[in-house]
């Protein structure tokens, strides 16, 4: 995301002296404002953004995914964290004081502002941008020493941003049952029956993912998620849909949502625009009896938080529509497979690609990228990539959120490892794959840390437990054998993915760190990807996605029942990177297993499509061991 | 814990007349409270309590170890969780009603009070009995709906309670250095680093065996927990020690707090009677400077706790001494290995002896806890138990918590599976531990299950993990045989055990709940006890004491270290359970190795002691296999 240009300072002196008037200014405030907060991110927490949302990044220099800027009328300080200490340096310019955060010299925004305000002070966020429990935590520290944490409602950096690019209004499309699995109607119904059950009046959806499942509909207002900006407020009698009037001049769209033929009225939507979904709330909050309540989601902008007042509030830590949407029906279970078996087409042509290729010394990380793109955008429903291709060799594989840039782009050669992580958007499915491979001979050392990723993986997705099980007691099983050696990797196991959706996606996932984590069910699509990372050497990262499946072990205690995984990612692991000594008779059967699978799966597609070289490759790589 | 009477109900009538008569009496109150919340527990946080403190068990007749009693002057109800359904019922008369915990329709107790208070009702509590977080719940909650929580600093029960047991006031113990490794005064010495670390200046000491680990005493004043009533209050400069004056009087205590030769001031002891320590702990806080801190655990009672004022106040889920006492030095470490040597000659005792007599027909649950009481008496520096043996045939061995009472007691015979879990107090060291043994011919199901539950033992106690991991990361490992089965056990797996103290402590553990759960380091002491457990049928529960200690794997990722687990328990495993075609060969290995340190350790004490019959025991059941 963001630039990908070389590291050289934005230079921001003129721009943060015309915000610094803003802050000033009578025409956005009543009364001054002594710092003004720049958080990351847009109105909908999402997790990418658009370029007109990159307001830090725009008044910073700093386009990491991860920052929040505070800007006085003395200071300009920059808070991220340990992956991105390097590149901030980079990026920003002398104005700038990079705060680190993780270290223990480093105070924390609180602290910070309290230490250097003069008593009094006004500090000003846009309300539109900061989550509802982040002002309350912010707007307490800072009402402790004195000072008042106030509400902007016109954003500062927008007002001093000449040439911000316009909000993005991509022609929508509209999913057939072919790919939903359930009509729009039916979601809605069944979210009602979730919130009467509850007694719940009304639910405002503000997660763009969740707006999109819910109406079966996508986008791509951002790069890499098939989202589109909107709002939308669901009542037990009415449906409101808040987006740019624009996008539903377009029959097909008119047709799916209904629009112009309401069926029951119930299930009519009535539409409005995007700016409007404040004013339309306040109303229906007006006209709210005393007991009713209110679902938002707590991490909803501040804004449209405390527009519900208190007593109707009902915050959530998840919605009834993440939920939903992360248990994947039939059909979305079958997209997700079918995008799996033509991604591995894609991955095996790859591959045989880069085995003739390397060899000639011109294979670059980028290029390598580049011809992943190419090979998934041969594909059927192929609509884009899901993230940002992760193509990394020897040391760059090192490092876990690498991206490669022309500054940093090595080549691919016979003696270093190579790790690409990559994903695809197709019309029926979203896919997230990673494969480590040695195109020469890896070391012993390589090999036996691989095998212990390996034997990782292996536990994870044959991993057999009861029903109502969190994603987070299966992590140590991924790092058991690595432990066992000493080594460990220091990231989550895995993370929910969505169908035609976003890649990552709540409310399960398998991290040793617990918070919102919701129990596996049949249907989930989770990630099972262990690593290992040698600072300046190597990578190693194997990723298959996994749905959650019904288990019939051989008892069933309090009839609770038990799941297992079943694996949709279909591509060899290489066997050359295996020191199969290390592994036991039931992983090698898993292994074998697998590439058996891959096989009839992955190779009878590539003899369906006359993939004729990479079908040999695919052969080659999973013999039996 | 409480009467071993039969289950016949407590007439309540006259007593809840007479406490209601107290709830409006104006010698106790100022105005009538129309509710009188009665909380389990004492003063001190403590897990079992003494006769003096079973208020709840007096006013309403029933003594399960978890319940809360709230008296109107319409209802009496009580709290108690599913354990206890079946107990609180058969105890209580028909002016109780029973509210059973977990149920969808029972009501919180906030819910209930709203529910039936008139307006600008006024509840009471005991401010010393309620921990300070529950207050704040209950006092918002009622807030809410226009009532207050009032404190009632006379406890109405004791007002109540004719013949209510003194405090009791035993006689302390002082542990020299041969026991603790570590003199009182070192102890304070390095608490006071970690307060002046953290910028604090004073340190209310509330839970019990903090205050005996401390000052190196030991009492009796509660069952099974060689602790004494008192408080402390540590200064960067003074201590504190509030404590019945008359245990002061025996020379040797005398000598060794220093009382009457004290060294440097800052190391001399200030004594003062237990109920002082209020208006000391308010003379402390009314001299203290603008910016001074104090730590209080948030589980210390409301009274003690609001005694600090709010902006000096520093409350901490768990104390820098619960977390050094946590950490075993190397004397205590020797001395709880003795003691678990010790109490192996007693189990392999007792063990030969059951052998011996179970198919006379004579031995009950009942009498086999008395033998192993015995047993173990029969060692040196025997104190007491550590907790009431659970010794259980049959489907009460299923009972999680079970304890033999006349009217349950079963006979052992050749035909039921047998589980005792039992420990006891020595003055070196504290012991668990569980042993699931068949006296005749187990069936192949029961060997099954005995298997898994072996299999996730030994997963646990061999697993290797970096440094800083928590206890609740290693919970599943002990679970995954069970899974793969269908099976599962509904606890954790392992608590903290204290060396001549609680049997249960923290801030470590084995579970999979999450919170309260510190890193596990080199010097923790816990249990590693997987189960299984069939309603009606049999239960099967091995559990051995493991200590934390430095591993040495081939690698060392970023020089984090490494962690695993010595066993300390040296008891052998019934072979006759074990169903070796389950096991791997690690697992093998593992009952090997296990078995020739139960031969060489525990069989050389046997040899020492001369007891010949219990040797023969120990080399039959433990050959290889």
């Amino acid at each position: 995301m963001g630039s990908d240009a070389a590291m050289s300072p934005k230079i921001t002196v003129e721009l943060l002296r015309q915000l610094r008037q803003a802050m000033r200014n009578g025409k956005y405030l009543k009364e001054p404002i002594q710092a003004y907060i720049v958080p990351s991110g847009d109105a909908h927490q999402s997790e990418y953004i658009a370029p007109c949302d990159c307001r830090r990044e725009f008044i910073s220099g700093f386009n990491g995914s991860a920052g929040t800027a505070i800007i006085t009328e003395q200071h300009a300080a920059m808070w991220t964290d340990g992956r991105y200490f390097l590149q901030a340096s980079q990026q920003m310019d002398t104005n700038w004081t990079l705060m680190k955060m993780g270290l223990k010299e480093t105070p924390s925004q609180e602290d910070w502002l309290i230490s250097i305000l003069p008593e009094n002070s006004r500090v000003g966020v846009d309300p539109w941008i900061i989550a509802a429990d982040q002002w309350k935590n912010m707007s307490k520290a800072l009402a402790s020493a004195g000072h008042a944490l106030v509400a902007v409602q016109e954003n500062l950096i927008d007002a001093v941003w000449e040439d911000r690019p316009m909000r993005p209004s991509t022609p929508l499309i509209a999913l057939g049952l072919k790919y939903t699995g359930l009509s729009w109607q039916d979601k809605v119904t069944a979210l009602r029956a979730k919130m009467a059950e509850r007694k719940i009046s009304w639910f405002i959806v503000t997660a763009l993912d969740e707006i999109a499942w819910l109406f079966n509909l996508r986008g791509s207002d951002i790069e890499y998620n098939p989202v589109f900006f909107a709002y939308a407020i669901v009542g037990l009698n009415s449906i409101r849909l808040f987006v740019d009037q624009k996008r539903l001049a377009n029959l097909v769209i008119r047709e799916h949502l209904q629009l112009d033929s309401p069926g029951r009225p119930e299930l009519s939507i009535q539409t409005a625009p995007y700016e409007l979904v404040h004013t339309e709330l306040q109303a229906i909050c007006a006209a709210l009896g005393p007991k009713e309540k209110v679902w938002i989601c707590d991490k909803a902008s501040c804004a449209l938080t405390q527009t519900i007042p208190k007593m109707h509030r009902s915050p959530i830590p998840y919605t009834p529509l993440c939920l939903a949407k992360a248990v994947k029906n039939a059909t979305e279970i079958e997209g997700m497979k079918m995008a799996h078996i033509k991604d591995a087409v894609a991955l095996c042509e790859l591959f045989a690609w880069l085995e003739k290729e390397i060899p000639k010394g011109n294979v670059t990380e980028i290029s390598a990228a580049d011809k992943a793109e190419e090979f998934r955008s041969q594909q059927k429903d192929f609509v884009g990539l899901s993230f940002p291709t992760i193509s990394s060799v020897g040391p760059n594989a090192a490092i876990i959120h690498y991206r490669p840039l022309p500054e940093t782009n090595r080549t691919l050669s016979l003696n270093e490892i190579y790790l690409i992580d990559s994903g695809a958007q197709y019309m029926d499915g979203t896919t997230d794959v990673t494969r480590t491979m040695h195109f020469g001979t890896p070391t012993d050392y390589e090999k036996e840390c691989f095998t212990y990723v390996l034997k990782g993986q292996i536990a994870v997705c044959a991993a057999v437990f009861p029903n109502g099980t969190k994603g987070h007691l299966l992590d140590s099983f991924a790092r058991a054998s690595l432990w066992e050696a000493g080594l460990d990797y220091l990231h989550g196991t895995g993370h929910g993915v969505g169908c035609f959706l976003n890649v990552h996606e709540g409310p399960c996932g398998i991290s040793y760190k617990t918070f919102a984590d919701e129990p596996l069910e049949s249907g989930m699509i989770v990630s099972d990807e262990p690593g290992y990372y040698e600072d300046g050497s190597f990578g190693i990262r194997l990723e298959n996605l996994v749905l959650v499946v019904p288990a019939n072990p051989k008892y069933n205690y309090r009839n609770r029942g038990s799941l297992t995984f079943e694996t949709i990612t279909l591509v060899p692991i290489q066997m050359k990177m295996i020191n199969t000594d290390l592994l036991t008779q039931k992983e090698r059967d898993w292994v074998n297993e697998y590439h058996k699978q891959c096989r009839a799966i992955t190779g009878a597609e590539l003899e369906r499509q006359g993939r004729k070289e990479a079908l040999d490759w695919l052969m080659r790589e999973s013999q039996p061991i």
